[in-house]
């Protein structure tokens, strides 16, 4: 089967790999209907850790081919939507709703035993407690808004949970990436008031007002952070959206929040530690947030994407098949496209 | 009046000053039948800032000598605790629960135009927002307790809020001062079922398992870090209570918080920034805590110190008048003395 593999900064190849298939009684095989590309494969992209080899893509929907023994809950043939992590759906962590805190779990695409999602096939370990059977079929109009609770929608959703968004709330968002449009999408959901998203990209902006953004920063550094407070009446925003993951949007995030706010953090850091731990103490402001336990609210928010209340697949705009998949990371990371879907 | 001033690192003394007395409607001022030195007030004695003749104290219990004209809820007479911050009690942070946001608010003993506490009287700031009245003549029994409602009991609480203590959870808590000791009261009261009090001090150890703690751990550093985990099954504590404020003491609450787990800051920090991004990242951990808005926590900590089921004053172990305050301070300082109160 053909696959994703990145061998260095900017070297990302579409080669013949073994066949995925059953390895554990709990696995799954999935073919690969919809995949796309994270603005998180971009870090490896400019050059992170090495990557060697490494197979990429942790969000898909794809069809179920095969399982094994122990997979129960699964069957052939549903068409299900993968997580960007794998969890048992049995531990305690899984049990609290963490499930990318798994003690059986992993993330795919990261290197090691686990492929990646930009591929023909894909084999998914925990099938049972990982995959989640969609109502619909493989070629639903749907298909792109379904995608993003793969990942982007529920990690737009988590940061919006771990800034404790409640109805009437100003919010920030970092980010005009597709986590953080999704973020809009999110804070809207659960009732804030004022959205400001903060961002310079005139067509994501443009998407961000259209998924309810009632504000735009589109400074930098200090000013932005001058003109959040400026918009927020002097005081901050109650919650903060980080979607980016680099030192100046983690500064910008603790920056802004209010007094009482909280700051949910979604973008991998690029930083060793959070500053400002004196006026985040004197103001008391929260910072939560991590890798999101997107499995925890498929259901919750594929409830909405169903009833048409949310549309976060429009942050697709561009798909390609998997020979386009090395040109799609290059107009990503340009900025030439916000998320690239990939049909293998 | 006579006053407790610090003039630098170790000096502190006791003078005549000018008696308090009413600057604005809003002020009261009460004569100080209780006060205390805190853990906080040590900082300078140790050489912070410049603090060249400050009033120093920020807890007391006193009864109501003068009101201002505006002054409605509070009459003459009143036996009142006083939160170590002052508030209006009508701002959109007091109305949320964050008195110590308030915009009309600040700090007592912290130098400026609002006095100390461990003086003779004090003049209130907001006098209706900031005290409260408590049911008992300016002797009684209870008075140790009540005096801890105007800091280090709500501030435990405060940690433990922060930290999101709930019944069932395994709590960790940092440092075996008043605060501490109040946490595991706080965590205890929350309803934690496995509490860690990390320190090494043999009194306060065997009071901390009076107040509920079930384990100890007295390593230090790596050790410690390695116990905690030991203790929890490996996983790590549901919430830490950050009751120190060094930086090591903020290493080790975000190294033994489990994923999904919850640090409460209430130490004050003497550290730049909050370690451990990635880590804190990647476990899902939340950081939060500061000033402990402890008006907030007044009523529903008072009730339970009336009806015997939580004695905090018991972290009291000494007891003098003013001219025996700044021995007090070499006490606590030298940790012979756990929490001085002082009846000027």
């Amino acid at each position: 089967m053909r696959a994703t593999l990145m061998y260095k900064a900017g070297d990302v190849r579409i080669e013949n790999v073994l066949d995925a298939a059953i390895r554990q009684p709990t696995d799954a095989v999935i073919r690969i209907t919809r995949a796309c590309i994270c603005g998180s494969d971009l870090w490896p992209y400019n050059g992170g850790p090495n990557v060697e080899g490494q197979r990429m893509g942790h969000e898909s929907i794809g069809v179920v081919e095969d399982i094994g023994s122990d997979v129960q809950r699964i069957k052939r043939g549903d068409v299900v939507v993968m997580p960007f992590a794998y969890s048992d759906g049995t531990c305690l962590f899984c049990n609290e709703g963490l499930q990318t805190a798994c003690v059986h779990g992993g993330f795919f695409g990261t290197g090691g035993e686990v492929g990646g999602a930009q591929a023909e096939a894909l084999r998914i370990p925990q099938a049972d407690g990982t995959l989640f059977a969609l109502p619909v079929g493989e070629d639903d109009a749907l298909m792109p808004s379904l995608l993003t609770l793969s990942d982007v929608m529920g990690t737009g959703h988590h940061a919006a949970v771990s800034a404790n968004v409640r109805p009437g709330d100003s919010v920030a968002v970092i980010g005009d990436g597709a986590v953080g449009l999704c973020g809009v999408i999110a804070a809207r959901r659960l009732g804030a008031e004022q959205i400001i998203i903060m961002g310079r990209h005139p067509d994501r902006i443009a998407l961000a007002r259209e998924f309810g953004a009632t504000d735009v920063v589109s400074e930098r550094g200090e000013a932005a952070i001058a003109r959040v407070r400026e918009l927020t009446g002097g005081l901050g925003a109650h919650s903060v959206l980080e979607c980016v993951g680099t030192q100046q949007a983690v500064h910008t995030s603790v920056a802004i929040a209010r007094p009482g706010g909280a700051v949910g953090r979604v973008g991998v850091p690029h930083y060793e530690a959070v500053p400002a731990a004196r006026e985040t103490f004197y103001r008391n402001v929260s910072v939560a947030g991590g890798p999101a336990p997107v499995r925890a609210y498929i259901a919750e928010l594929l409830a909405d994407v169903m009833e048409g209340r949310i549309e976060p697949g429009r942050v697709f705009d561009r798909t390609v098949g998997l020979d386009g998949v090395p040109d799609g990371y290059r107009a990503m990371n340009e900025r030439e496209a916000l998320k690239v879907m990939v049909k293998p």
